[in-house]
């Protein structure tokens, strides 16, 4: 697979090199997902994208296990095995047990279905839902 | 809107009407909301969703309220506007403030930015994802 | 709600025009459906979705009736409202039964609910179900 | 890929065992595909999709055979590679021929031609479609 | 509809406010859009996005009107009603003529009917595909 | 992977077969894409995709390079890997530099960014959008 080659460290720009590094360092491991290594044909896309991500995943208002638990679901829903399996091992690094992943995928399945009930049904939104 | 018209309490069957009944105990409010209306033309349909939902998003390894958060992800995934209402009034029951409904959009957002960067890319799973 | 005005049947061009009588001969019925009318801006492709339409949907290997519920099912997924609201009056008046409806909800539904466990679960397509 | 591991019967804990055995027998086939292997790390909910697949899948007002294409239409539009794999097996193997395959196909293909046009020109409900 | 209230200029908080007045700079009309009002609630958020959307759909290799298109498409897609709406406008703006739009929904319409196709056939990439 | 078996020369029906022809000729190669040999299982609808495809890609109010971009954005948000990697290949031999693919990268993702914003909102559609 792939559309465009993986950036081993030698091929990718200074710039984002830099990223590579900043990535390291921050995560505390040499390795670095393909993700990176793909999206580093774009080095301002790829600071941009490591930048926020930081900012938005960080701790806040929401815990940084809720917020990829969420990652998860919304990976789920797309369809995107790579986004799955990448947040999946996140979430697990930031202390997702078993049994919250079995009961995250409970969620996300019951959401699935209920969704789709809403949908074929052509449920209008009640009025008190609206702000 | 509407694949089917929403049932009244008289109009409902008696299976139908106990769920009604049920739901109306359990969350103190007397009234029921179209979603369930228009499932309750099969009464054993309703009765099956309400019964998992209650068993899905109550509490046990993720907090409620976190289980919301999930289902709105799904639901805004999805466009599936009913859901997405529904579950955004039911977080705020639960305690989602507006922080916190900011934040979660937030993760959504930079979720489906990176989920078409990787899928537009072809990045393949790294093998440390894999189980 | 629209991207383009709906043309009546004066704006539209003589070849849209044209569709309309078509239609309206092999429906028998005087109205024409909002979605045709949209498309009438471009009569080049209202003619090939019309044409293509009807050779689809006719008789064939599968019954009429299970294309109608098939595209319900598709529509439901793309959560394209009105293609769910009007393949569920195409169903119903093909012989759709209250009963066949609640029953493709389930099948939607449960359809909905194991797609997501498969791609969350990231399960690898079994050797034997490969062509 | 697989964000968790397969279980082999060995692995698996008795109630998802028992749910094994029962879909062996009832399946007159000794394999036991990859979903519920990977779905047996929540041996609850295993039980509790595999007893309703049963109940939803089975002979009612629609044909099994007719609910596995709408399976498969679902599992085609969320691009569950795993799904469209395992219901295009299970359709054939309760009489999918080649020509219903290909008019199976047709008819999504169409679907979802026509959910675009009408998603992307934005076209209102008509009034007789609502219930 | 609405999961959270438009916010006005007076209600807004300064942060947005000057979102507001540069939207309204840029794009020389005192209208600001129901998006803007309802991101609004995020101030932080709405800068990062009002600042990227320039960014991005601002000349550059690809032609402010292409991306615009590609805009419509991916909306379409996402079944994003709002989207649609928005961006076919904002392609109109930018000199997108009746037969581009009726060129633009052709071309969504094929990719839609063959995305389907790949996915329900399972068809694997070819090797020369691959980067 | 795959559903169906891909149909080698001497297993494709002669319409097919004349089908892969012309594609050989038109396109100047010998290589036929898995697609076309999956879909030669049905060669009225081989016949059909291709002679609209060369119908709708080519020239005409829109330049096929962009369509090909437009092609590309429809299947990232589909998730159909074979379709992002075979559409991603034709753009580049119809011109697509390495700095438009990044562009249009940037494009789909500020698009799906800000169509779940808009969707989690529930923005209603201005007025002023509606035609």
């Amino acid at each position: 697979m792939g559309t465009v080659p993986l950036l081993g460290d030698e091929e990718a720009a200074p710039e984002a090199r830099a990223v590579f590094d900043d990535l390291r360092a921050k995560r505390q491991t040499d390795y670095v997902n393909n993700f990176w290594r793909a999206l580093a044909h774009d080095p301002a896309q790829l600071r941009e994208v490591w930048d926020r991500a930081q900012a938005v995943m960080g701790p806040g208002a929401l815990d940084p296990l809720v917020k990829e638990l969420v990652y998860v679901a919304v990976s789920t829903v797309n369809g995107c095995a790579y986004c799955v399996h990448s947040h999946t091992a996140a979430a697990r690094s930031k202390g997702m047990t078993p049994e919250m992943h079995a009961e995250l995928l409970r969620v996300i399945a019951l959401a699935m279905q209920t969704n789709a009930l809403a949908t074929a049904l052509g449920v209008e939104v009640d009025e008190r839902f609206r702000a």
